[in-house]
C-alpha cells in the first residue's frame, strides 16, 4: 500500500474528532501492521471498493468509546452497549467518508460498518495487503487507525 | 432487510463448499440476528457497496477452518495461522462474489475481507440493520453466515 494513501485518513481522524467531539488527537506512531499491533476493546471495520479496494479499521480503547457516545448523545454510559457500538460505527463512517472525498480519483464507495468487540480480538487483512497503522492519543485515552488498500496494477 | 436477499448467499455457501472443498453443507437454522447469535472462532467480514450496501460475515468453527485450509492447500495445520486466515477470507470472498452475481441488479462491489479471531469476539451491525443469520452444519463442524444489507428507499 502506498504511504500517500494514508494521509487523507489521518487528516480525517483529526477533523472528525475535532469537529464532532471537540477533542484533539495527537499522532503517536505510524507503522506497517504486524501481529503485535494493538487492537483496542471496540473496533469498527468499513469496506471500501472502487478503483482501490480495502478496508479501514478504527479501534478505540474503552475510555475513548464511552466518552465518544457521552459527547455525541449527551448521556452517561458505563458499558459497551448498542449506543456505543453505533457511535463507533458512525465515527468510522465519517472518517472513511472524509478520506474517500480526498481520494476521489479512486471512486471508492463505502460498505456499512461492522463493529467488533471482545477482549483480545484481532483483525487481520489478507496477507498480500500490508496495512498501515496509526496510533493516536487523546485526553480520553488511545485509539488506532488501520488502513489496507489494494490498488490495481 | 428483505428475506429474498439472503437466498443467493445461502446458495453460494453451498456451491462454494461443494465445488471448492467437496464438502456438503446442511442448513440448520435461519433467524434474525440477536445478541445471542453464535460467532465461531474465525470470522471474515466483507463489505458490499452499490445500490444496496452492507456486509457479509462467514464465521467458522476451528475444526472447519482447519479442514478448509487443509483441503485447499493440501497441508496439515494445527493452529489458526496466516494461511488459515487467508483461506477463510478467500472462501468468504467466493461466497460474496457468487451472491453478488445473482444480485446483479444492485450493482454491488466487494471490499477486501477482514478476518477476525479471538475467543468470544462478537461482530455487530449498525442497529438500523437487522442481519439475517444462517447456521450450517458440515461433516467437519458448524459454521454460520450473516448478511446485513441496507436498501435505499
Amino acid at each position: 500500500m502506498q504511504a500517500e494513501l494514508i494521509n487523507p485518513f489521518i487528516l480525517s481522524v483529526g477533523n472528525v474528532f475535532q469537529t464532532m467531539l471537540g477533542c484533539s488527537v495527537e499522532r503517536k506512531s505510524l507503522y506497517l501492521k504486524d501481529h503485535h499491533s494493538p487492537t483496542y476493546e471496540v473496533s469498527a471495520v468499513i469496506g471500501l471498493s472502487g478503483k482501490a479496494s480495502g478496508a479501514v479499521v478504527l479501534s478505540l480503547s474503552r475510555s475513548v468509546a464511552l466518552k465518544v457516545v457521552e459527547t455525541l448523545l449527551n448521556v452517561q454510559v458505563g458499558e459497551i452497549n448498542a449506543d456505543v457500538l453505533d457511535a463507533v460505527g458512525e465515527l468510522t463512517n465519517m472518517v472513511a467518508g472524509g478520506a474517500k472525498a480526498r481520494l476521489s480519483q479512486y471512486e471508492m464507495s463505502l460498505g456499512l460498518p461492522s463493529m467488533i468487540t471482545g477482549r483480545d480480538h484481532s483483525i487481520k487483512f489478507p496477507s498480500n495487503i500490508h496495512p498501515i497503522c496509526v496510533g493516536f492519543e487523546t485526553r480520553w485515552g488511545p485509539l488506532s487507525l488501520e488502513v489496507g488498500l489494494d490498488l490495481p496494477d
